[in-house]
């Protein structure tokens, strides 16, 4: 049984959030549009399961994943995520409802603060560049360096430290540890001086970056081809002037 | 078994969704901040929640749903609803999966289009006021009339027309088109001169709308003081310049 990822090929993006945690659960997956165009990957692959080749549900945006078990088509990181833990084990989300509610809980939380890193550059219009609202920006992510970013740390520092620090809902590892590893980097990348500002308050947080980016399959996975950098086409961009 | 729902009490705002699929299903629960501060109602009693007051998952903001069966303590909108759906068939989420999931992306979908109705009077920060971020909230208003608004509702039409044009996902009556309904209101109440030009070209989903209002507990619920008016203290916000 192979999945199938649909996102851009060229950014890790919101495609990342999944990718992580197909992974982590060590699942078949092909990520399509980084095959051959002309092997029925690329971006028109992309565009035809936009345009509703897979089923009656067309997705709005990618990432898209195609799960053959079931025929199932999902959009949305969160629901994509919600699913992936239904089915494997690792991620954590099965079995216990409670856990599966927390757990898409702060996915969507975490999607919140992504959305709001991305509007960091993007605050009028997603058809427009960056250098077409770079005035605009460099208001916005004034106030997500100084207000924004903090308090979405230090509410995930919070429910790390009242969960016993070790992970951030129940008490084993899923998707949501494995997505605020990887939006740690993001912003790391994005504000580095913002992140050097914050790195004191969020001691638990760091520790438990570390700890994911040691699993042996996620170590694996970041030594990979695979594995896309952080770059400024995609979610978390460095531009000096928003950090400050 | 009541639940207790903790959100604004002055404005429909994000807990309007969870209102109507706890009214259309019948559930009895309470309005916590809608009653006295001094019995433990009002805003306070949403800080204390906030604060962690239920548990060791705190929300990082309302709405937020207490479910006393289990004693769940449960923020974010679409988790909220998809958490009521797999207590209430009513509300079309229980049983099967790919339903389930199905409604799940669409929500969140509703709820980025949500966000983005949102950000067009705080594009730079919500802890500005609208008068101070009105250069730029004109900047986004305009890419938001022009493009996303109907952008999103031709997708919601075309996902509706797929689906048979009774329902946005699977044969049943569910939480995403009481959403849906609601987010087609606030709209029209925002962007009036907008939603008249966009009218056209969604049938399906203002008949939707119609239907939806006409369900006998719905219909109850809008007629009764429980129901809050938009205004320009919530999401959907009528200011004439940005109607354009």
């Amino acid at each position: 049984m192979t999945y199938r990822l649909y996102y851009w090929p060229e950014i890790p993006g919101r495609g990342e959030f999944v990718r992580l945690a197909l992974e982590d659960a060590g699942a078949e997956y092909v990520d399509v549009a980084r095959t051959p165009a002309k092997k029925g990957g690329g971006v028109p692959a992309i565009l035809r399961v936009l345009d509703g080749e897979l089923g009656a549900l067309p997705p709005f945006a990618p990432p898209v994943l195609f799960d053959p078990d079931g025929e199932l088509v999902i959009a949305q990181t969160a629901a994509i995520l919600d699913h992936l833990a239904s089915r494997h084990r690792a991620l954590a989300g099965g079995g216990d409802h409670a856990r599966r509610v927390g757990a898409l809980q702060l996915q969507l939380t975490i999607a919140d603060l992504v959305s709001e890193a991305h509007d960091t550059h993007h605050p009028i219009s997603v058809a427009l560049t960056y250098e077409e609202q770079k005035a605009e920006s460099a208001r916005r992510a004034a106030s997500f360096v100084r207000e924004r970013a903090p308090k979405f740390l230090a509410y995930f520092e919070d429910v790390l430290a009242r969960g016993g620090g070790e992970h951030l809902v129940g008490a084993r590892f899923g998707y949501v540890e494995l997505s605020i590893a990887h939006v740690l980097d993001g912003l790391a990348y994005a504000f580095p001086r913002g992140f050097a500002s914050w790195r004191a308050s969020i001691p638990g947080l760091l520790a438990l970056r570390d700890r994911t980016w040691a699993r042996p399959r996620i170590a694996a996975y970041l030594a990979s081809p695979r594995r896309l950098a952080f770059s400024e086409a995609g979610i978390f961009r460095h531009y000096p002037e928003l950090d400050r």
